[in-house]
């Protein structure tokens, strides 16, 4: 067991931290009733921004990576989660194989994979890890720390299923496969028409998902929340468009970006008036595809995307694995007003099946408050939450942890739900 | 937060603690595929005894008080568990009215009830406490520790319903009803026939359930597991045997309750022999139905029944309510070979819904290794786990405490099992 960290959040508890606590019962029951409509997906990741007047959902990762920076003292709620995962989902599998990303040279990734299977694992599962790079000719055991180390194996597909074959270990022949690869350069063919269950299903990938789609669920999701606790559906929502046929390059579609743009900063110049706000409004340009942070700027207005000098105009032409980026979200911008010893924090909440497991902050110190924190190159410090997300105190003082962080649970469960929405409308087999 | 408690094991982990790691991926898969055809109670309690060669359930409680001697760390895993509890038994709930046990001046039971009814508060419910006593004429506030007071409200019945009426805080109509209380004195006329769900069932009850029922279902799991992992099942399952028609006063029965020791006393020793175990066989002889530690003594040979004097007579007849007891089961006695400086100590674990959420010790100075530590009027001190039983680590010492733990976890968990089969071979509507 660790020792238990410490989140320096101050500042009073907005008030729609405030009504969401008073309002608990209610909302579980809503949640309730949702997840009887809608399958969560197995797990997520969504980063959350909270400006103090605001509090909302940035982007939501369906294969997070990040599971070493989870408070070890809460593992536990993993498994539990795990296992109710497992159990609807494909509860006779005995063997499940991750299929994770290629980096494996990132000490970091490597140690989130150690920590996933190690959940996995602790829901009885027999779990092996299965590369999809195909310069992996033999398995590599990598060191993590502590003289512990996580074997990885080349992936072989022997008709319609993905396996290992391993002379020592014996070949492993899995019920399930775990993706933990975003699948952002596409769905490789190693991967299409599997016979075995695939978690989370391809259509769950960057090749196919669009964070302007999520975002239009998200939309409903708020809508009737909103409605259902009657607040501002703004207070939790950032105002967003897309654009497509974009290339920064040729200047192609930057006119109708550059609108877009001043459209979304104007709608957000109105609500800052009517809630008496003296920041600044801008908006977040991102691919619309894809993760790490890449391709991104802040713009604080439409024309400063019609004169990108070179450089600007490579970070956005370009995201993992060196796609080229064609489509992009305009993002309202929520200023992150949680500071922990005076480094702008944003927290990122993880969830297992329909369960928020856990969460940290991405605390960086030389970062601005209306910056992406996820971004190429910059090193964050994780703070692990120190409560759960789960045991919010309503007779407790609104300043106290728990009760911040169930705000926090709150927020991702209806990021999660868009996500559900979202599938649902990407699934091949519903059309 | 408090801080975490240390609870003191020693001695080597037994090799069948041992062999229930190695296979945790195994045993894993096997309760799933028991939970797909089973429901698990909503709540229960397990009392286990580990005697070193031996690691098995001695009661089984589906009416379990004692939540206020869980760790609280681990509030959120019961938070956890009890969303997935309601989602199955009653998603559409709102309201949720705990109906306790009558004696609240018992501010150990008081406790528990507030930290119940804090985790049900957690998991969305809104929840009210109604008394079956017929002596509250009024509501009744009272002091639990830290200015925190609990509100116990009289009960009525208004056609089918169960309904709390209260001019000042409103009224409750509840849609499902939690019963702690474990019905020992028979079923009161107002829980009879009522449409809203009662969690758990009326024949959850001890007016309704033996422990000799409860046993022999546990043998037929264990019958199926013990095959499944291949040990030998004596090893997790107390060999027992029951008796009606006893009344000690009157010496009826008495000839046979003897001899049915003897015999299993003979089968303890054959099992000695085999094992080498230097110990001297007992057996514990007490009410087959009912709780409280009450109506129970060690035996180490059948004719101590026959001369009884008039105090154990008088406590062997009468369990809690002042009930008579006629039929009782005789349980092969499995020492308690834990000790917590120099005190025996016995596990308790605590489950709700089909998860391991958490459990304590009954440490009692006094007693010794082969006595009840559930007496009436003995003051046992609760000694928190200070982890979860469900993360046991393949690859630490098998001295670690989450390692001994996990088998606690999965010995509670076959108890549970075995009360859903009771449960479902109980149920009314199925007969």
């Amino acid at each position: 067991m660790t020792p238990h960290l410490k989140t320096a959040l101050t500042g009073p508890l907005l008030s729609l931290e405030k009504h969401l606590i008073e309002e608990m019962a209610n909302i579980e029951h809503w949640f309730r009733t949702q997840w009887l409509e809608h399958a969560s997906p197995f797990y997520a990741s969504v980063d959350l921004r909270n400006a103090g007047f605001k509090l909302a959902p940035v982007d939501t990762n369906l294969f997070p990576s990040g599971f070493n920076n989870l408070n070890p003292d809460f593992l536990s709620l993993s498994v539990q989660a795990t296992t109710v995962a497992i159990e609807k989902i494909c509860p006779e599998a005995h063997r499940l194989l991750i299929v994770p990303e290629n980096h494996t040279r990132n000490i970091y990734y490597i140690k989130n994979l150690f920590e996933l299977k190690n959940i996995l694992k602790k829901s009885g599962l027999d779990v092996r890890i299965g590369s999809l790079d195909k310069t992996m000719l033999e398995p590599v055991e990598i060191a993590v720390e502590n003289n512990k180390t996580l074997l990885i194996e080349p992936l072989k597909r022997v008709k319609n299923r993905l396996v290992l074959e391993n002379k020592i270990l014996g070949n492993f022949d899995a019920c399930a496969i775990l993706l933990n690869n975003d699948l952002s350069s596409g769905i490789p063919d190693i991967l299409k028409n599997i016979e075995q269950n695939l978690i989370p299903p391809l259509h769950a990938g960057w090749a196919i998902r669009r964070k302007s789609q999520h975002f239009k669920a998200y939309d409903e999701i708020v809508k009737s929340f909103s409605e259902f606790i009657k607040v501002d559906p703004w207070l939790i929502n950032p105002y967003f468009d897309h654009a497509n046929h974009i290339d920064f390059h040729m200047k192609q579609g930057e006119d109708e970006l550059s609108y877009k743009v001043d459209q979304i900063l104007d709608k957000i110049k109105l609500k800052y008036k009517e809630y008496n706000i003296k920041h600044e409004p801008f908006v977040i340009v991102k691919a619309d595809a894809g993760t790490y942070g890449m391709g991104i700027m802040t713009v604080k207005q439409g024309n400063e995307l019609k004169n990108l000098n070179r450089k600007s105009k490579n970070k956005m032409s370009v995201i993992k694995e060196g796609l080229g980026v064609s489509e992009v979200i305009i993002q309202e911008g929520v200023y992150s007003e949680e500071c922990i010893n005076e480094a702008v924090a944003e927290p990122v909440i993880y969830l297992i099946d329909h369960f928020v497991i856990g969460g940290f902050y991405r605390v960086h110190t030389t970062r601005g408050k209306n910056e992406n924190l996820n971004a190429p190159g910059m090193h964050f410090v994780p703070l692990a939450f120190e409560t759960s997300c789960s045991t919010p105190e309503t007779d407790q003082s609104p300043l106290s942890t728990p009760n911040r962080f169930y705000a926090y649970g709150v927020i991702a469960r209806l990021a999660l739900l868009a996500a559900s929405i979202e599938l649902e409308a990407n699934d091949p087999a519903n059309t």
